[in-house]
C-alpha cells in the first residue's frame, strides 16, 4: 500500500509535511519514482500526464489539489469505478474572494479603460456608477463562488447566479437551466465565470452568449480557458459592445508568449493567480476520505463523474 | 443681494437646479457674468481665477464645492475674516470609499507587477498574501478617509491611521503629530494620502519619508499632487522599495501630456476621478450655512484657517 504524490505546481516539501502530519504510517512516493506500481492504492495529484493512472491497477481513491477535475474526467487511463474526490475550499480560505474583489472593483471602477488612457496620456473622466447600481453575474455558484458572491453582496453590489440545477438558496437570485442563462447575461453588468469544465459548459461563453451581456460589461474568467471562445471574445472587445475582461486561465498555461491576448489593451491576464492550494486544508480533507476507503466505504463526497464536477 | 457660482467643472444645468430648490428666491449669477459686483453676498465655487474674490466687496460667506480649500486659502483676495465652508461627504457618498478599495485591492493583489509581466508577455506567478496579513495605512482620517478605512477594515484590512492633532476615535489605531508619522509610516503596506493641503503637509512624502515606509509598500494619493515629492516617488518605484503608486493628483490637472508619470510602469494614473461633486447634498449644506449667515449668524462648521481645512 501507498500513497503516490503528483505535486504539480505545489512545493513538494510542504505537501510532504501535511501528508505526514495527516497520514504519518502511509508510505508515499513523488512522482515520478513511483516504485512498484501495484503498491499505489492512493494518488494526491496535481495534472498529471497521460498514461499514468493506466500504470496503476491497485488506485482506490485519487484526490485533485484542485477544484478543476476536468483533466481526471478526461483521462482515459483511470477507472470509470475509481472514485475521486476534489478539495472544498476552508472558509479561511479567502484568497479566490480577495482575487474577484480586487477584478470587480477594477472593472466598476472603469480600471481598463483608464489603463488604456495611460498609455495614451489622455487625461479623460468616465462616469462613475455607485456599486448599488451595478449587478454581478456568477457562472456558477459552488463552494467556491457563493463566498465572492456574499462579499460583493455585502459591499452593495446586486449579485446574481447562474447554475445548471434548480437551487432555492435564498442569499441572492439564482438563476437554472438553459433557459436561465440569458436572463442571467442580459442583467451582468460584471460576469464572473466559475463552471466546471464539461463538455456542456465548453465553448459555453461564445459570440452569442456574449452579446447578451449589457453594452459595457466586463468578463472575469476563473474558470477554465476552454469556456471562451477566444476569438469572439476579441471581437466582443474590439466592437466595443465589451468594455473590459480579466483572464485568470486559458487553453494554454503558460499562456505562450505569441498569444495576442497578452497584448489586447482592454484585456488584463493575470497568470492563473486567482488562488493557490491551501495544502493542509487539501490533504486533511484528503486524508480523511482515504480514511474512509481504507475501511472499506466509499468517500463521503465523491466527484459526480455524470455532471463532472 | 446675489450668490454667484463658479462652478469649474461641476455641471451648470444640475447645479443651478439644486440652488433653486434650496434657495428659490435668492438672485444667482454665474461666472463670468458677475453683474454689479457689489450685489455678490455668497459664493458658492470650484477653483476660482485668481483676483476674482478682490473684486467682491460685500461677500459674507465662500462655498466649495469641494472637499480640499486650499486653493481658497491661498487667494489673497479674500477677506481674512470671510468664512468659509466645505462639504462633508454624505453617508450615502460612497464613491470615494469604492475607488478606494478598488485601487487597495489592485495593490493588494499586484496588479501593478501583473500589468508590467503583462506587456512582458511573461507568465510569472507571484506569492499572495490574505488580506488578514495586510496592513493599510491612511494619511488624514476626516470626514472623507474615515468610512473608507472603516470599509476596509470590515473586509480584513488591518488599518491604522495618522492625523494632526490627537484622538480618541477607537475604531482603528490613530496615531498622530510629529511623533507618530513614522510608527504610522513603517506599519502601512499600503498607504493612503487623503491629507488636506497646508504649508505643514505640503512636500510631506518625500524621499526620506517614502523610505520609512515597508519594502514592497504601495502609496495611493487622492490627496493633492503638492504633497508628493515626484522625483523622489519615481526614485522609490526604480530602486524597487515601493512596488507601485496609484496617483489620482498632480500639481498641474489636467496631468500634461508631457509628464513621465504618465509612462511609468509601476504608476497608475487616473484623472481625478476618485469622486466627483454630489451637488445636491453640497447645496443643500451650502444653503444651511448661507441661511445662518443672512441671519447674523456664524457658519456651523466653517473652515478652520489656521489649521488649514
Amino acid at each position: 500500500m501507498a500513497l503516490l504524490l503528483h505535486p504539480g505546481p505545489v512545493p513538494v516539501e510542504e505537501l510532504l509535511g501535511s501528508v505526514r502530519t495527516e497520514l504519518g504510517e502511509m508510505p508515499v512516493r513523488v512522482w515520478p519514482s513511483i516504485g512498484n506500481p501495484r503498491d499505489i492504492q492512493f494518488a494526491l495529484v496535481s495534472r498529471v500526464p497521460a498514461g499514468l493512472f493506466a500504470e496503476l491497477p491497485s488506485l482506490r481513491l485519487v484526490g485533485s489539489l484542485h477544484a478543476g477535475v476536468d483533466h481526471l474526467l478526461r483521462d482515459p487511463g483511470l477507472g470509470a469505478t475509481t472514485p475521486i474526490v476534489r478539495p472544498l475550499p476552508a472558509s479561511s480560505d479567502t484568497l479566490m474572494n480577495e482575487y474577484l474583489l480586487a477584478q470587480v472593483m477594477l472593472h466598476h471602477r472603469n480600471g481598463v479603460s483608464y489603463r488604456e488612457a495611460q498609455a495614451q496620456a489622455l487625461w479623460r473622466r468616465l462616469p462613475i456608477v455607485p456599486i448599488r447600481q451595478r449587478t454581478v453575474g456568477f457562472l456558477g455558484f459552488g463552494a467556491v463562488a457563493e463566498p465572492a458572491g456574499r462579499l460583493l453582496s455585502q459591499i452593495g453590489f446586486d449579485v446574481a447566479a447562474w447554475v445548471r440545477r434548480p437551487r432555492r438558496d435564498g442569499a441572492v437570485p439564482i438563476f437554472d437551466g438553459e433557459g436561465g442563462l440569458r436572463p442571467l447575461l442580459q442583467r451582468s453588468q460584471i460576469l464572473i465565470n466559475l463552471l466546471p469544465l464539461t463538455p456542456a459548459t465548453e465553448d459555453l461563453l461564445d459570440a452569442s452568449r456574449l452579446a447578451q451581456l449589457p453594452q459595457g460589461a466586463a468578463l472575469i474568467n476563473v474558470g477554465r480557458g476552454e469556456h471562451v471562445v477566444e476569438c469572439d471574445l476579441v471581437d466582443a472587445l474590439d466592437s466595443g459592445h465589451l468594455a473590459g475582461a480579466t483572464l485568470d486561465v486559458f487553453r494554454e498555461e503558460p499562456l505562450p508568449a505569441s498569444s495576442p491576448l497578452w497584448r489586447h489593451s482592454r484585456i488584463v491576464v493575470t497568470p492563473h493567480a486567482c488562488r493557490r492550494v491551501d495544502v493542509s486544508a487539501v490533504v486533511a480533507q484528503f486524508a480523511a476520505e482515504l480514511r474512509r476507503v481504507e475501511q472499506g466505504m466509499v468517500p463521503l463526497r465523491p466527484v459526480d463523474r455524470q455532471a463532472g464536477y
